[in-house]
């Protein structure tokens, strides 16, 4: 019944193409094509400016203060993939360094998430090899306790599949489920369309309200407008 | 009685030459030019490094997760305003990002100072549209319920009345009320003046308890020197 | 009995030597050889990118929104020393800026880790004086009430002694005892040395299960692979 | 133009009919019968459980870590009067412990809400001298320097003007303007009168739903009723 | 795609049996049961002391400040149902309170587990309802997007899925998925059972050092006995 | 060099005499008796209401997630004792219940201080075995990894060497170093006894600013009184 001490060699990656088409959006047109939803809560951040990722996931359930699993989960990784890392209770401790980060890029991976520390930013930032994590932190850790890899994980709230896509950016990190890449990358592509031409109006001058057409809405949600505080004034005096 | 559902379509803003002066000054100078007040909690930050944005305030007041008084604040919006955004409860969501920019600056906003999360910060950086935001967050919101602009509002625990001067930088966000516009602005103007001063003396290493004359009441306060720890152990024992 | 109100003026610096072999190891790397002890709480973040600071301390203790000891401890650094600041209680206000900045670097300071706030943040970066703060804050501080110096203190969680010694960088902040500082610099240089050939292997595509020879103590602690999906619910059917 | 180190000795409190009325609604009712306005944020709570105050408003503003305002404060007390205190920046010290509460009771103050911290809270208890704190701190403070009584603040996230009345029960804290304090609680009555004839008609196992006719509503907002999984999964392969 | 706009009316619950034994174990031991999973983070505490609830989940997805979907939710509650609650972002509104408590007794629930806010608390502690909660929260929620019920979601962290069995206490939250739910509460009573003997043991003043047998564990793991502080110092000058 | 893998046998605890009286205070006090020092933030709450805990410190480091050492503090306390636990990174994992609990209180410890988690809350209140910790949490550790036992630790930012003197109840923790654990009791109670005459005269109605002589030193230190807000503006357009 436990879902500690389980590594899955072989999973179901998402689509290549879908991966490859998903990789041209970021993460806020990935989020709203997907119904507003996989979103990962915005305390994970990327340790630099500019950093990017797209890949299937390779999940890894962790300890907190023990990154053992890791090193386990470096051998599942292909090229391509993005590791994400979920913990058993809330840790920060410094998980993952250029040390790991090395093996993880000879492998062939391009990104890691992870919901604790990462550390040797300065390293992982010269390498070019994107983080994004929940702190900075120097805070070593023991090898002595299994978790899994290649389990479902919660990471920062979002429940990540082994195979599901994640797409990170400066603007945090989304989860596609494998099963609806195609779709989520059909709907981001659509979605860039439309914002494009609402982009020029907006642009010129027009306004949202009339773009979008909400005047009627907000009357009828109750928006007034006055023409001053003493137009106000005289309303809330009646 | 509600303070919600309004929207003040004319207010009055600070004196323009005022705004003016106040551009050549940096958050800490002008909230100390205040008397130490005005300042948000420094739970705001700039979405890049060398944001700086001052202006008049259009004040926003919206609800979690619902963005949509931005677009009927956009057009309230003239050349130069900084928009300022507080929310009826905590929230980080991401109500801002280029779409809503891209209007903003056809109108002629500077800036924005949003007590909540803003996303497409790529792109807003590669704009340079400056803003400040509790998070970055690339949650989306809906646009359902109504809230109101130009009236006073919270933001990060300051109060701003439409129409006060917003100054904000790398070190945060001040409120300048727009009454005290051009007093403040002389203030600060003073308080430089005489920090220059004072720089040259500490740079060429005179000490600060010299130059602001503090021995006298360090020693009132009770503060007393030990040349060494054998010293101060010999006092203990006393 | 108390612990405020007291300045000593000498204080034993670690060896000169042991400091500046130190210089050339990072946080992370000298909080291992320390056995994974001495590490400021990732609380502590630098106001810029790069920042990096290795010295002796001399320790400040301040009351929360009251930055007077920091001009008492100007007269005490000396050429190297790293400020290290912490509070009675929480406090992030802005208690450092550039013109005590002045004053520190007039003195030969070379750094300051402040479990408190931190403002000027573009002039400090202009300056290239690094500065380990817990927030950027502009909030301004009064001159009202004694503190010490060169007394034992705690900064986000570390205890730092005076003379200890102080390493930042990105990573974060590591105190090392004035005693040890010579051990620890050999530990450090040592591990850099088997980590370099450690790093030689991972790049080549080994794994580190195999490098750091984990099977099986991974067996051992319970760890179990499986072929794929079905195979592991093969197990769980049992 | 400073807010700090001023006392206003006379204060226009809320009518003491409204006040009275107010004293019978809890926190919520007042809370929505002002449009849902006037709430502190939820990080202040009750040092017991059943604590309840309602009164108009002693307003204090304090330096972090320092009290001394709170003795000021006590000689504008009047009878029926709960201090509200707001501090410049984000302090939790033990500023009230049971001294101080002697002398505001003598007063005929009935309460405190203090955004910081409180002690002697079993003591408090025993008093029965009701106090909302933002911590349980035993850290004490110095009476250094001047803050203001009487003059407006930001407690909590609210803004407060000496003489609004102020609810607080178990569900938190929320200030109503002195110019409105007859119509909320007109609105709070009526609202209280409104809502037993629906909790009659809940407890009787009608639906709300059907109560508030929301069936129509709910439909037009997007929301489709599936009879099991598998219709759901049937619509998603449409 | 989307997870949003669903109910999902008819849903398989956890076997009654296994229910009812659950309903006789703690939080803590429940979630050691299941290998140390399940749990939800410590940021729900009960709104009373002693609080207890055990039954099939009804889970409720809502958008921050709106709980429109409660009342949709009231009608999907079967006797002996706990309705859980998750949000799509964080929020701490106070989304129920007596009224809906009124409701969800009638329909037969018994109790609430919501990552949000709750108020009108001393109502529900008088009405016996017990909910655990983020926060306690008076603000007011608006009613105007939908969200979705009996559909997958995460609360505080825990994944639930629909007819989970939720176990809470003054310990927490845990969530046992309804396909282990018989498993899990005969892993609960043989951990009680042996807990009990162990109990005795230690009571009697056996150390668990010995119950246990850890002492070779202990050496092994590099665990060494000094005598006193001088015995240790001797040992670190070696 | 490693504060890790040490127990010590023997330490040198607090006089039993100057236990014995510091039992008589409430921690807010013999935290002003001390100078203002040695508290543990208030991050630190009791389990239950009423709660109070006074007696030497034995301490004990742990690991993230590793509750091992815990068996190994039980033989090492005596009658009156109180363990105090630190971490080496910040981790609330329910470290400990009533198992643990039950031996402690067989070996004669009077209380627990956990800088981390508590589980089986329900079951220590009705032992009566007072516990101050950062969270309830049911989660379960592992027992892999050593710590330490009667090392100095820190705990909630609080240094506690072994033998100091714990002395907590509802309002937090406060650390008495043995050495000085006389001259805190003789300074508490004289304290106490100053309060008594305070006391009587607050509550007679006689101002603290009287009580205490402050007019003079508050009007030195700026502050004005006007008679209402016409006086205070009068003043702001000089």
């Amino acid at each position: 019944m436990s879902t500690l001490g389980i590594v899955k060699r072989n999973i179901e990656r998402a689509p290549a193409e879908a991966v490859a088409r998903l990789q041209a959006f970021g993460v806020a047109t990935v989020h709203e094509a997907m119904g507003r939803a996989g979103l990962a809560q915005p305390v994970l951040a990327p340790i630099y400016e500019g950093a990017r990722a797209c890949g299937p996931a390779v999940t890894v359930l962790l300890q907190p203060g023990d990154n053992w699993m890791l090193h386990v989960a470096a051998e599942m990784l292909q090229p391509g993939d993005v590791a994400v890392l979920g913990t058993s209770s809330d840790n920060t401790d410094g998980m993952f360094g250029d040390l790991l980060a090395t093996s993880f890029r000879a492998r062939g991976a391009v990104g890691l998430v992870i919901d604790a520390g990462c550390r040797d930013t300065a390293e992982l930032r010269d390498m070019g090899f994107p983080v994004w994590s929940r702190a900075v932190n120097s805070k070593g850790t023991v090898k002595a306790t299994v978790g899994s890899v290649n389990t479902p994980i919660i990471c920062a709230g979002a429940l990540v599949h082994p195979g599901d896509v994640v797409v990170a950016d400066d603007d945090g990190v989304v989860i596609v489920p494998k099963l609806h890449a195609a779709k989520v990358a059909a709907a981001a592509a659509a979605r860039e369309t439309k914002e494009a031409g609402t982009r020029k109006r907006l642009a010129s001058g027009e306004l949202g309200v009339d773009v979008y057409g909400m005047r009627e809405a907000l009357a009828k949600a109750g928006l007034r407008y006055f023409d001053d505080e003493a137009a106000l004034a005289r309303e809330n005096q009646k």
